[in-house]
């Protein structure tokens, strides 16, 4: 093994010493999360965004029960994807009126769920549309429900889109109004509209584009609408930097835009009383979150140098480049216990997974590191641990803190 | 919803009509596994491999335990990757000699845990050779390990390339005498190697050569090998045909060369008594398995039909091309409750989850499916469920059943 010289500072997260946390937790890997940066970040948001833009955690990012009772007490609302996200949404103070349910493909016994928790449901289909006045009227209970559009514009720049051109989410712009007339014949109680066009941005300009683009479609829907519009939900899709030569969002220019959409459009339109809502996931708890493993090897193979850690992609599958992405680029990566020193070797983060899928960082440059020491995957607060194979090779889950 | 004509006839599974399996499951989505189709891939596999060849399971493609304890049955050892697939593996009726434990970043409890079961540990690097010998001494066990080497040769037109170059995997094949001079000093009792080139190969050619250049490099380090070689692992990676125009492996030809390669080098080299073993997975269990989802929603969206189904990619992540794939290709999609029925329209079957990446078929030919009709992904049964993001959005588990 090499004898480094290096200095062994160690980072912090939360105010704790990485070292010190993984005593504490007991095992490696784990991810932590850090409960004053999501504090933060969503002072962030209240500061510069509108004031009478309501605020919504979409779970599905991260449904850990820790972060979302946390950020249940900071946001106006929770957003969730399926019954067991709403289960956890339920769980913490806010009501079922501040919980809203998307998704296509909600089964019968689902909607039955949403009906019975008062959660307001963001109908994808006319299907769904049925569903709920039919569930509504077994259980006696006037559902709330809003119609999910797929918009009529599409949004470049998106890591994923989720609107315009053919899509499986929400119902065609151009035919909402005949699902309205629909919803109008039902006991539905029509609370508004959920119009959303892709995630992951990181231009302003283009969000600023969909977002006039979105309110634009919401009016012209809400002029239809058998009832006055009550929320509209105009999605988030704000991006987070994962890469080199990704710079950050500029929020400011969002919340001058949206300053300006709210005051000169929405509210001459709709009134005060309704909830206008931007629904944010990774954007409020990627950056929070870091994915902690510990080097179980330290290899030499023809020439390049391994680093074998005793997590990987098993837990934070998008890091190694499987989920979505076209071109495997590097997440940030650091030695946890090597803070402060200078790179000074070029070496692979490999997993313990017995597949070459399994790679964290491809020939990144780093301090040295040794068996013992903690890598640290960064940005690993969104679509990290749900969203990774964690039964794949039969590996311990890893546990999961907010600090 | 579209009326239709087409016949109802449904296709089954082990046996069982899909209806009626689906009913004795009580809920969609689930993974079938077809026991027939297992017993016989193995025989078949028997008929055309040298009878002096054994036959390993790769546990890692299918640790339904169920899957594990019928393959215990009819192959000569099991190989696994973690030591909770090695827990699986030690309660079928095989004792600890015939597992096998492959894999980088072995940590040292995964490493006594596997010394205490008398387990061939494939050992990865230098580094767990010392982990190998200081657990029997502790333990006061003799180890036994076999050497993973990396080989000197590349294998084209593999799935996923798992030796030759720098590798995370096994020790570079000319560094492996050194080793083997250490490996000596010890108490391990060295039982031979395991040289894998690369996995989810579909050309007889090709795989051949590389078993020859397998052979070959296997035969040279035994030379240079303190004890006789008594175990040599071949790997596999044989593939199976997941896309249009995809020709099935020519598995005579593979059996054609083993038997030369075993006649003409192996044996005289090595003797009668070496264990020769060629480890498979996804050509043993992966055309054996469906997953079988329901439809949820039908619709219409921009003139494209689109089938909602129950089930997605957090139970399949491999269908929906996020698996490795660098282009997104289609997995065989049938309509189970619509068998014989000509295809007649092109749909794109999308899963429930809220995620543009979760499309199991993009525009398919299919016959037409409604509401309640069972879509089925074929070619499931390796790398399905246990290589899905299972707790993405939190939907519920899946069933398994072994029919």
């Amino acid at each position: 093994m090499t004898e480094t010289t290096t200095t062994r500072a160690v980072a912090e997260i939360g105010g704790v010493p990485l070292d010190v946390l993984a005593e504490r937790v007991g095992s490696t890997p784990f991810f932590a999360y850090d409960r004053a940066a999501l504090t933060e970040r969503v002072a962030l948001l209240r500061r510069t965004l509108p004031r009478d833009l309501q605020l919504s955690y979409a779970v599905k990012a991260n449904p850990m029960p820790a972060v979302v009772q946390h950020l249940a007490g900071l946001v106006d609302s929770l957003d969730v994807a399926s019954a067991d996200e709403m289960r956890v949404a339920l769980d913490t103070p806010l009501d079922g009126s501040r919980i809203s349910f998307a998704g296509p493909g909600k089964t019968p016994a689902e909607i039955r769920r949403a009906v019975a928790a008062n959660v307001t449901i963001e109908m994808e289909s006319e299907t769904e549309a049925r569903r709920v006045a039919q569930a509504g009227e077994e259980l006696g209970i006037r559902p709330r429900a809003a119609v999910r559009v797929n918009p009529d514009f599409r949004v470049k720049g998106s890591g994923m889109r989720m609107g315009g051109g053919p899509q499986q989410f929400g119902v065609d712009a151009e035919v909402v109004p005949d699902l309205l007339r629909e919803i109008a014949a039902t006991d539905i109680e029509f609370r508004g509209f959920h119009i959303f066009a892709g995630s992951q941005n990181l231009s302003a300009e283009i969000l600023c584009e969909a977002q006039r683009k979105t309110v634009e479609l919401a009016l012209a829907l809400a002029a239809e609408a058998p009832d006055p519009v009550r929320y509209l939900n105009i999605g988030g899709g704000f991006g987070i930097p994962y890469f080199d030569k990704d710079e950050p969002l500029d929020l400011d220019a969002i919340g001058a835009n949206l300053h300006e959409l709210l005051s000169t459009l929405v509210r001459p339109a709709l009134g005060d009383e309704t909830r206008v809502v931007t629904e944010l996931g990774r954007y409020i708890v990627g950056e929070a979150g870091h994915y902690v493993t510990r080097v179980v090897d330290r290899k030499q193979s023809r020439g390049q140098t391994f680093l074998v850690v005793d997590g990987g992609m098993h837990h934070q599958l998008a890091a190694s480049g499987n989920f979505g992405q076209v071109i495997r680029r590097n997440y940030p990566v650091s030695i946890g216990t090597r803070a402060g020193a200078e790179p000074s070797e070029t070496v692979s983060v490999v997993g313990c997974l017995c597949t070459p899928l399994d790679l964290l960082a491809d020939k990144a440059l780093l301090p040295e590191a040794d068996i013992g020491d903690l890598v640290v995957v960064h940005q690993a607060g969104a679509y990290g641990l749900t969203a990774s194979p964690t039964a794949f090779l039969s590996h311990p889950a890893p546990a999961e803190v907010l600090v």
